[in-house]
């Protein structure tokens, strides 16, 4: 058991990644104690039953007493309000940290309200997820051998970094630092750019009168490809809007990938579109590889 | 043990699927013996050793000799040619049939020696693979619980056409029948396109020089969205070409899903994104029940 890194952890939403930080960190011991807080009735009663929390609060005051750190895990449209509503109620003793996928909106919502980026707040996002999503999908190794980006400003205190990156790392992950605004456009290129790739593939199947029997004819690529279309349409529309600018650079890249790939075929330019595959699937390998180095 | 359909079986091409084919009909007794041709020596040395087949023969005619059915399994650039020549080579009593990806080709490169399509020949296309190839990742279930589609013509035989889908059945798959022309449309888009997508989508990260430090922020989703892009170039390059005319209009009906979207993201049309990704969603969760409902 590690030694804990706060005594209080408050988790603020507590869905599949906040429920699955507060297993984590129970189960390695890097917490004594963890709050949930939700504006659902039914998501606290569903954590206290599976043992997700230790103690649910429906009211935010109440969730934020005492707390030593705070963890801003709802979906990604309550975060931003949220995250400064928290910041003006705590003091700067107490660390606030997030999970969003999407680093920016956050930074400037904060930006808002204070000149001062304030010191205590270390926004964090680990890579890991599913394509569920709920309390009831939690799970405590979620974050094991699993990359988190913390992304800490100019003001953001060594201290509070320090705290936020323990926490990560207890839980398994390990951790990247980087500016928000290079996240969001990393993040726009590996997560959200294929969420919306894999959204239009089977929009444009479900938009044909036949979808049900195109379906038969479906095989494991095609069920693998479009897994994340499986994904919360909610959750993933404000992802989209929140990282709007580098998700929509990210679309002209991938049209103008896809023109070159179309004129090659139009041109049977054969040799050059086996070497576009080629060095694709060199990527794809190393990437695997990867992986599987990250594993062991 | 079923009664065998065919005396003696004869695997052209003894790669993933001929390999999985011959596997899965000793084991199902639908055939009495297989011989496996290939072109390299080292692929028949692995399908003996492995007990993939009984007999291997890397002379063609030697191969053909006392065939019942005869299955052209290998890879598409080589499939137009040798149906043709094994075609000339057998009589019209030996069933000819093949497990390429793309139909219409084979069906204009027979068309174009014999007026009248022999009534020999069933085509047919197993709904099954991997990203992996060779006669190493041969597998006796690779077909069970899947579709595999027939495409006869108006002069394929019906006693042909019988044996054809008794054989597929007996290694555990359903049988569907279509014209060849909307076999090709109908693969262009559940199957060449999302290969087409997850090539695309790598290509465009491994064509920054950060592409290595980008995969450090790819997560679950995008492992399974570019497992095809894994898959092998020179089989996808031909597949691409073969099915050129109905990938192209898929291509680019994919093309216009993506302006919608980005037109509506430059918009901030939010819930008109979310209701493209919940129809997007609801076709994937049919398609996860459709699956399911196979299995069982």
């Amino acid at each position: 058991m590690e030694k804990p890194v706060f005594n209080h952890l408050v988790v603020l939403g507590v869905g599949l990644i906040g429920g699955s930080l507060a297993l984590a960190a129970k189960k390695s011991g890097l917490v004594a104690k963890v709050t949930g807080w939700s504006r659902t009735q039914k998501t606290l009663d569903q954590a206290l039953d599976l043992g997700v929390v230790d103690v649910v609060e429906q009211d935010l005051n109440s969730a934020l007493d005492n707390a030593d750190c705070i963890v801003v895990s709802t979906p990604t449209q309550f975060a931003e309000s949220l995250i400064v509503e928290v910041i003006e109620r705590v003091p700067s003793s107490t660390v606030i940290t997030d999970v969003a996928s999407v680093k920016a909106n956050l930074v400037s919502a904060i930006l808002e309200k204070y000149t001062d980026f304030p010191e205590n707040v270390v926004l964090a996002h680990p890579i890991a997820g599913s394509e569920k999503s709920g309390v009831t999908a939690a799970i405590h190794n979620l974050f094991e051998k699993r990359n988190t980006v913390i992304t800490p400003l100019e003001s953001t205190s060594e201290e509070a970094l320090h705290q936020v990156s323990k926490l990560w790392q207890g839980v398994g992950s390990d951790i990247i630092t980087m500016p928000p605004e290079e996240h969001d456009k990393v993040l726009a290129l590996t997560s959200h750019l294929p969420h919306i790739l894999s959204y239009a593939l089977v929009g444009q199947i479900v938009a044909k009168k036949n979808s049900d029997e195109l379906f038969q004819f479906a095989g494991g690529g095609f069920r693998d490809f479009t897994r994340i279309a499986g994904s919360d349409p909610r959750m993933w529309r404000e992802i989209a809007l929140a990282n709007k600018d580098a998700l929509l650079a990210c679309i002209k890249s991938y049209q103008e990938q896809l023109e070159i790939i179309k004129a090659l075929l139009n041109d049977e330019q054969g040799d050059q579109i086996e070497f576009l595959f080629e060095k694709a699937k060199k990527g794809r390998d190393s990437y695997i590889q990867l992986l599987e180095d990250l594993e062991n």
